[in-house]
């Protein structure tokens, strides 16, 4: 029985302590850490059973029970408390991006070395039973060598523009996912990126000096290349999809809907729009991502999406962010 | 080179005149015969070539050089045509159903027995590139034995009240199509009919002693179900599909649309409805049955539906009529 | 916070346990009645918090501390322990069915007369998302009065022959759900049944008097037809659709699969096989049940699915045997 | 009654032939000039009830009763072709491209002001059902502004090596529809180009300086950005999609298949390939090029995919060439 501390418990924090309850037998939350605490989310805690609810995340990292701790704060505290955690030999969840420096995570991942703990990123799309069926076909050999993967990516609705700034911007916060998923369908590092990207959603986002619509290319190190469509406003909703297309073939997934009832009448043949954002889309996937994570401590077995995928990620959105700016295919080596 | 005549130049011989003038190379329509010729059809006849333009069919019948005619006047002529078609030594196309009397059939046939003269029904959605394909799936073995059959067919608006006595009814006049479909999927005669029927779509349809809406349960001779549903009315247009269900798998087809186009709005996924009618959705299978008519004769080959598949579905069609009236299972061998 | 106490611990017992446990907020399990206790079951009833298990369900009856049973033993008990559960003044979730008798149904139904207690009935489909969505459909007069209602049943494989003698026969054990399931799409009782039946899977079933493939007609007091296939067979796994066609147009549900990938290569466009059977492809309907049973205690409101739709379901499952064995269409009234 | 001299029987002389004996009522081939001509297409073409047959293209330029002329021949000779026809007053459809140089093109262009002729460009996919329905679709303002445009174009099988260098390339011979698409989907030009290109089918294809899988990146004069990805070889045959994304939702367009059956099995749900090329797929879109440049010259009226059209698309050709060997974003200015 492994014992798990989340520090914050915003959202995802949630949605980890209720995954981790109801799904992940052996591991329970023991302890919770969140410095701007709400009834509601009190009582929320206190409902999966969790009785140790701290403001400070040290009280946690300080406790000999814990065995790993759920990095779910704000990105800017990430890596500085991942640091902490490595020092207090826990194992650890990180949410993404570990941060938006290379430099901060370079330090992370060099703490690690030597130690036996376990560092998962949460890109928790890697677990989505479509994603995964993808990837799964493509590692069985059923498309032969990838060509071309496709990856649609399209949110309901842009974030509140107050959050922009801090987030990095739609490289960073949206299509990070989207770079993650590039390298996990191709199997394969990236080797250049090129961004023509723009503003159609809103202007109040092209004000903060980035972009709300995007075609991202990327060159793999495998050569294969990928194509990223990205955009912040979907009036139909979450729109995930993804295409690996081979010498032998080509394997794509559709978007989940609520149900499969289809409506024929005189305006045409009608189904269901897509799950409407990532919390009703992705649920399965956070289970899953912290069953394996739990899985790779019990068994002492590599993580399903380490550091490097953690480092990898945040350096093509570097990469996307000065070609988009420069207006030119950018080499992972500039970064 | 056959020479056909053509014997009623309505809709569907029409429709025959373009298919063979278009389609079919080694044929060609020598003659027309339409006692009520109006100028529309006189100019639509003189566009495909032909100048022979007759009020009397027999000047079709009597002339040296006609191969084969297409017998599309209405329904209660086809028999007596047929017998004199039969006598001038012609091969003979005639629409379904030969005739709503059994004995009239089975003089035909009796007719043609002796004579080498090829003998094809109008069945044209054997020819329907989908209910080919499912066919063809089901003789490659693809759904191993056949154990149910569904057939879904439903008219996108009920045919004029005048016309529905005339037409024999929603068994002899629209059902039929499906009860030839039901032994063609299945490769087997019918040994029994239930049918529960009503009236949904419309009263008047009612007042006429017919029935709008039906669930037709076949026992097939081969020892499978068959389930027809009928509807006089579907407010998305024409509804047209079919099931095969073996005991390796399914074979099911689907409806064809005017494009794949799909649009993806808040109001959900749309995309078309059905081709609206026969003439649309059936204009293929109308050209494939003339071309395998007039290579039947070429080869001197079996046609790909003949006399009795006419006769078989007839007498479906009245222990139709008779199971809905007397509200029980009706064997074939009680007609 | 109501009570529960779970008598029987097979399949369907551990299941509800599992959803109460972790779905349904406002209930706890307090205790499990099993006879046959293995050291799996006693572990599994363990790990969900459960301490009180017993051999003898009359030990949960006695506990003043439960408020419901969920009665998920044998069917030749369900009836008898509802009986006992009444007297005990305890709200009833009871498997189906009921009983195959009526006159112990319609016992346990006078039994409830003048009481406050709540008698839900395990006609989980109804809570399926995809029926659920075509009943909303039908609800929101989407498709307008129903015409005709199709319903496809069919399991991906027969049962062990010792169970079908146990079961009462595929209408009293399978195609009982697909009863319901016509109530409940049509927004209407059965007025009479026809079924056409036979045994094409298994001669095994044949020889104990069952049937494995059926088409069945149902007459809806309201004037619709409802027609459903069943078969104990089908390759590709369990195929649960339905479809309510009205004078406004259709709704169809289609199968759900474990993901939305479509491999296409040189053999065709494959998607995935529907899920395997009712545990994988209903879990979250048996969770949605047990949420609204509980809802219903805590709220007092009427049960979604009570002691007559139970009725009325057993009364078409004898009724659908009669018909099949004297190959005749019984009225509901006969039974 | 339009009379039309075809130049050039190759594969697409014939399909036009074909199309014009069948389809188009208002127009005949009076002639035919091919200087290759085989005694296979000498009987096609005698069989369309042409008995005009030259081995000079000058004779059908020279007849006066010729009213406008296809030019079907090799892309080397469109251009001059083209100035020859307009200089003896033909109405002209010309395949795609007009030539891979702009100034030749532009020679057309001016000899063409001031005249009354017509001069139609063979982008057929314009008048594809499932292509014309998307921008039907965005013309309705279905989707809104479009701000994403996406089309897949793989083909079946590479050309004939020997055929690479002649077709100009990659850009020139096969993307060159796609960039018409991208223009007429989008409503708008062309302004920036940025092309990632490899080799990854056949390495005899790279051997000739040219690339067999391509992801292009259009910046569209209206702000929108549009992708297109291409491989020269997708082992499920001809792959023709295309998406327009906009503020107001999406539309798609998915592959034509021979029929719409699908067979459910152990192996999974499985529906037909795509149609194999592009004379499978576009039979249609080919007549109905032909029936709309005959209904300009009949009706005066402008052609639905004039000069530019064929000049724009040249040039973006010609960028993605310069793009791809320079690997940077290219201005449609610089070409």
């Amino acid at each position: 029985m492994i014992n798990i501390g989340i520090i914050g418990a915003g959202r995802i924090g949630k949605v980890h302590l209720e995954s981790i309850t109801y799904h992940v037998k052996n591991a329970r939350v023991k302890s919770v850490a969140e410095p701007y605490l709400n009834d509601e989310t009190k009582e929320f805690i206190e409902s999966m059973g969790v009785t140790e609810i701290y403001a400070d995340y040290k009280q946690i990292l300080a406790d000999p029970e814990i065995d790993a701790v759920l990095i779910c704060s704000s990105t800017d505290t990430h890596a500085s408390i991942s640091m902490e955690a490595i020092d207090a030999g826990k194992h650890i969840f990180c949410e993404k991006p570990i941060d938006q420096s290379i430099e901060k995570i370079e330090e992370v991942k060099k703490a690690l070395e030597g130690t036996n703990l376990k560092y998962q990123v949460g890109f928790n799309r890697r677990f989505d039973h479509n994603f995964a069926a993808v990837r799964a076909a493509v590692n069985a050999g059923k498309i032969g060598d990838p060509h071309i993967i496709k990856i649609t990516s399209r949110d309901p609705a842009p974030p509140n523009p107050a959050y922009i700034k801090v987030s990095g911007g739609i490289f960073m916060d949206m299509a990070i996912h989207d770079f993650d998923m590039a390298c996990f369908l191709a199997g394969s590092d990236v080797e250049e990126v090129y961004v023509a990207a723009t503003v159609l959603v809103d202007p109040a986002i092209g004000a903060q000096g980035d972009f709300d619509t995007a075609i991202i290319t990327l060159k793999m190190a495998n050569g294969a290349l990928c194509v990223i469509d990205n955009s912040r406003r979907a009036a139909y909703g979450y729109d995930q999809r993804a295409e690996v297309f081979g010498n032998k073939g080509s394997v794509a997934s559709a978007n989940d809907t609520l149900s499969t009832a289809i409506i024929s009448d005189e305006n045409g043949v009608t189904g269901e729009k897509p799950l409407y954002f990532f919390l009703e889309r992705y649920m399965q996937s956070y289970t899953t991502e912290m069953f394996d994570f739990v899985d790779a401590i019990v068994k002492d077995k590599d993580v399903p999406c380490g550091i490097d995928a953690g480092l990898q990620s945040v350096k093509i959105a570097l990469a996307a962010k000065k070609s988009a700016v420069e207006n030119r295919p950018v080499k992972m080596s500039e970064i």
